[in-house]
């Protein structure tokens, strides 16, 4: 039987915005239908670099999840659970870790990048200098044979598949190396024209209403070298253009194109028309969302349910690994 | 109410010695009188150092906690149990490894020591850098407020006080620190005159029999500046009188002392007695030994109970440990 597998988590933020949709959740949706994937909140990844702001990450996890649940991510298909919630995480992390040495953590390239970007916060903790371990029992504690991961998380994986053939050397076969989906995800730029990030205040989120959607879209920088309307424009350098690719549709698109090349539209009325297109979008889905808040148990139901779930399977990964260590 | 809660642990390295006995047990024997103690056999620890090679751990857990049961360690008194079987040891460890930096485990004068000496094995891993963080684990974990150690474990038990600390300081007072509990321990040597050790083929097993144990003590290594009978001897330059001091009485030690000196007694005579008493304030123990061994599941009913125990109380402190945390 083919081992359909697959682990993917994501670290509790808080609300979710377009990046995180068409970053990772689209591509969730997509796997759900085809494999059996195991979907987490990363709330012991998050203390990695939030250790000493902790306060919202219980909410953040209520959000996250609502945002999954509301776009179609279904408990009936998929295992939602929190990290923290099935302790075999931790136990296969305090394994591996013995196999693990600290050189292959050192070069991880994004450690020092981290530590030098986040330089604000103190990353020189242990746990910072572990993550790729504690991501590697994440994976292989349900024996995942799959991964979707974007381009810059291939050197991650690589190390959990280093972590998990190790392993197998020194114990036996217990693990599948897990391979990597290699999943395109569109860039997807803030209002600003940077990355869109909450922390940059440039998101546009999955639950804002028409309101505050339409007040952000139109506020999102055009093409700067176009300060005139009577000026032609270039959507290639138009940072809304990006939105308008994702959503509006090709031939309205195209006519866009053309009538700001030409000055013949505005960026007033550009942004307008990119506006309602993201409000028809999301607007089943923050209904969805508004229903499923309405019961407050709710997310607590499927959370507690999916860690059920998790910790039995990872239960059984465990049983094999100790039979392989004998301990 | 004072808190009287001890922790300590042993890693299972099969059958006890005589270094062990004086070393740690007898002194878990008087802690149990007074305090409420619980006592592991720290597997996790194993693999810190012996990763590659996990065949004997779990014979090593069951002679080991024999000799535990056999000398007089009371399951009725006291908490008895395997580390890797309550699983808060790995949660706390996990937790503890977000918030100690990096340098306060390079700093351990062990670290580097230990790389040095056992140059055979590649120590070199993550586990093994932050062993520290375990064994802070182990104990806060039960919210000990003492420690029993010697004088060369105070540096281990300070980087646990620090890092008990500093979650206190980051979430709110959740842990005691933990207080050393200074213990003496004498120095037993071996056979040979080295420090008494399983690995150096010098040790005097708890568990030997009379015929093995009178063989072992005959063999010790004496006076080497007395080569003849006839030539005086010095007891302070004897390996074999190091464990008159510990097994032979008082009053007839003056005696071996003034004879030996006076060349009025030959080493064979002299460790005949010694190997006497030595059988003799051993049998009974053995005895019980042969008795508790005799019911097979017994090792494993006493682990099982501890276990559980242990989980209880670990489990109430990661409660607190995550309300503090608030994930
Ligand atoms: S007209 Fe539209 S595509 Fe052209 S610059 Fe303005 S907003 Fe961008
Ligand atoms: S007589 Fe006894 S104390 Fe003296 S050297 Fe011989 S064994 Fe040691």
């Amino acid at each position: 039987m083919e081992n359909k597998r697959i682990v993917s988590g994501m670290r509790p933020t808080g609300k979710l915005h377009l990046g995180h949709f068409h970053g990772v959740l689209s591509n969730w949706l997509k796997l759900q239908q085809e494999f059996e994937c195991f979907f987490f909140a990363a709330d012991w990844h998050s203390l990695t670099t939030e250790y000493a702001n902790t306060e919202g990450i219980r909410d953040s996890i209520r959000e996250m999840v609502l945002d999954w649940l509301a776009f179609g991510i279904d408990p009936e298909k998929s295992t939602i659970f929190v990290q923290s919630q099935v302790p075999q995480h931790a136990e296969l992390n305090l394994i591996l870790s013995m196999i693990t040495p600290v050189s292959w953590l050192e070069r991880n390239p994004t450690y020092k990048e981290m530590q030098e970007n986040l330089t604000a916060k103190d990353l020189s903790t242990f746990g910072f200098l572990g993550y790729p371990v504690l991501m590697a029992s994440d994976i292989i504690v349900y024996k995942a044979a799959r991964v979707p991961v974007g381009q810059d998380q291939i050197p991650h994986l690589e190390i959990t598949r280093e972590i998990a053939r190790r392993f197998n050397y020194l114990y036996g076969e217990v693990f599948p190396e897990p391979a990597a989906l290699l999943t395109e995800t569109p860039k997807v730029l803030g209002l600003d024209g940077r990355k869109m990030s909450k922390s940059y205040g440039n998101a546009i989120f999955l639950s804002d209403n028409a309101e505050e959607t339409r007040k952000k879209v139109m506020s999102m920088v055009t093409d700067v070298q176009r300060p005139l309307r009577t000026d032609p424009g270039e959507p290639d350098r138009c940072v809304a253009f990006t939105l308008h690719s994702l959503y509006v549709a090709e031939e309205k698109r195209a006519e866009i194109v053309a009538s700001c090349r030409g000055a013949q539209i505005g960026c007033v009325d550009c942004k307008k028309i990119l506006a309602q297109s993201v409000v028809d979008t999301l607007s089943p889905f923050r209904a969805k969302r508004e229903e499923l808040a309405a019961t407050p148990s709710l997310v607590e139901d499927v959370l507690a349910e999916g860690a059920h779930k998790a910790t039995e399977e990872a239960g059984q990964t465990m049983k094999d690994v100790r039979a392989a260590l004998k301990v």
